[in-house]
């Protein structure tokens, strides 16, 4: 059975280079963007511009655009939808709302700074993790088809749940941002010799918050729930003395694994059992997935 | 009059990149390491090894070894003392209770995870800030050549105080790996999930906390009353609006500022000015210094 087309929404760094990672990958890429200009580039990379889409329709839009990314456009009653949202509950709230259980919730583990179809790179998913949620009515033949959108684009698939999911990225995407923010600011009120002063440990723990302020805004605030836990479990490290903290943070920050190969059953359970412990999906065969897990798991 | 010799006591990453710049730039460098292969490295590259050390010496061993670095070394009575570590208070107590005023504080904004003789790199220095400590009672001719030794090895010299340079890196430094401690740490209690999904925002805001713990220790621990209270004002960030605190750390992280170059007289109160306002010395003129200051200063 030959890959049903991908119809990618919004054609900017993310969109435009799924797009154009999967055009480079042989499979028919559709797309539409509400910009002239990102709908050019990307057909010139090889997207059939149209506002027809089937096959897996990816929401490559901003979260606040989320619920209304569809608007204008018609898509297939067979197609599977899914998105690239940085955050998974609010999106199975809304697009799922409607979609229902065509809708599968997914999350590429990657992005830069700099955002817009000027940004597109074609390897940025390669090596990647890709988040795609399997929520209890998830239909499995649904979620594997979005599975192979994010290997066909190179990155390495990990099962989840959107509640696990949200939890996960507080802890290691979304505090992040928040810590860097409040380095800056205080840092700022520290005055201009410290600003002069500055070197690579501030320019490291800042760099995240150069980000597009709107778009790291709508990504706490659409988490804020497991944000504010994950913040405060950081409060709570930060209280311990210091020698403690730096000993076991250090010990975190270069723990390396070894990397075990599993084949994993076409089971939600099996499937969401392999996410937990850390590992990851790198190819689809007919009757189960292959993977790794870390070396401890 | 020609330039004193320079002697590095310590020739690992710091000091070994030290002596090579210096070395190309066509002073004198001589050094001593208690290590033997340090040694060997260091004579390789033009350092005359040698217990017997004069001019300008540079203590570039690690905070808890400052104290003794000179022991079983012949320091002539007329040579300036500076050193490397990334605290000046304590050094100002330890060494200068020892050495009087001719003990000049510096600190260097550089240097990587990496340490060691093998991580020497002679541009180590180049286009970083270098702050050298102007205490009430500096003798501004030891302080100058101090300063010539920052200049000499590319660096920009920022003048300072120990006690507000320790403020400063309070901020800018030894903060930022407490946090990037606390981050490591508190997702490692998150789980395996949360480690696998882990990506840039996670990697450039716990890289700092790769360093050796041991240095980490020293120097949060080195500078604890500054470093809580910068940590305290970093917790009162935290406790803002979320939206407000993005918006203020995305302004102070990408703020850019043009250069006004000035001139600035051999005086105590010019050169801390100067300091203060973010500026930093490039040039050593024979009645003045040449530098600049960000152009809103």
């Amino acid at each position: 059975m030959p890959a049903p087309p991908v119809g990618v929404v919004g054609l900017g760094q993310l969109g435009g280079s799924l797009a154009a990672a999967l055009v480079a990958a042989g499979r028919p890429v559709q797309g539409w963007d509400v910009d002239a200009a990102a709908r050019d580039a990307a057909a010139a990379r090889g997207v059939e511009i149209t506002r027809a889409l089937s096959g897996v329709v990816v929401l490559a839009v901003p979260l606040p655009a989320m619920a209304t990314a569809l608007d204008g456009l018609t898509v297939d009653p067979g197609a599977t939808v899914t998105d690239l949202g940085s955050v998974k509950r609010p999106v199975l709230e809304t697009v799922g709302a409607t979609a229902g259980s065509r809708f599968v919730g997914g999350h590429p583990m990657c992005g830069t700074e700099r955002s817009g179809h000027a940004a597109v790179d074609p390897d940025l998913f390669s090596g990647a993790r890709w988040a795609v949620c399997l929520e209890p009515d998830t239909e499995l033949p649904r979620w594997l088809r979005v599975a192979e959108v994010a290997l066909d684009a190179g990155a390495a698939v990990v099962p989840t749940t959107a509640a696990e999911h949200d939890d996960a990225v507080a802890a290691i995407s979304h505090v992040p941002h928040l810590l860097a923010a409040a380095l800056a600011a205080a840092a700022g009120q520290a005055g201009p010799l410290a600003l002069a002063l500055a070197a690579g440990s501030f320019r490291d723990g800042t760099r995240v918050i150069g980000s597009d302020p709107g778009f790291v805004r709508a990504m706490v605030t659409g988490n804020a729930g497991p944000t504010a836990a994950a913040l405060a479990r950081v409060q709570e490290q930060l209280a311990r003395p210091w020698t403690d903290l730096v000993a076991d943070g250090h010990a975190v920050a270069t723990r390396q694994h070894g990397r075990r190969d599993v084949r994993v059953p076409l089971e939600r359970a099996a499937l969401l059992a392999l996410g937990r412990a850390g590992g990851a999906i790198t190819r689809r065969r007919a009757a189960f997935v292959e993977g790794w897990v870390p070396d401890q798991a």
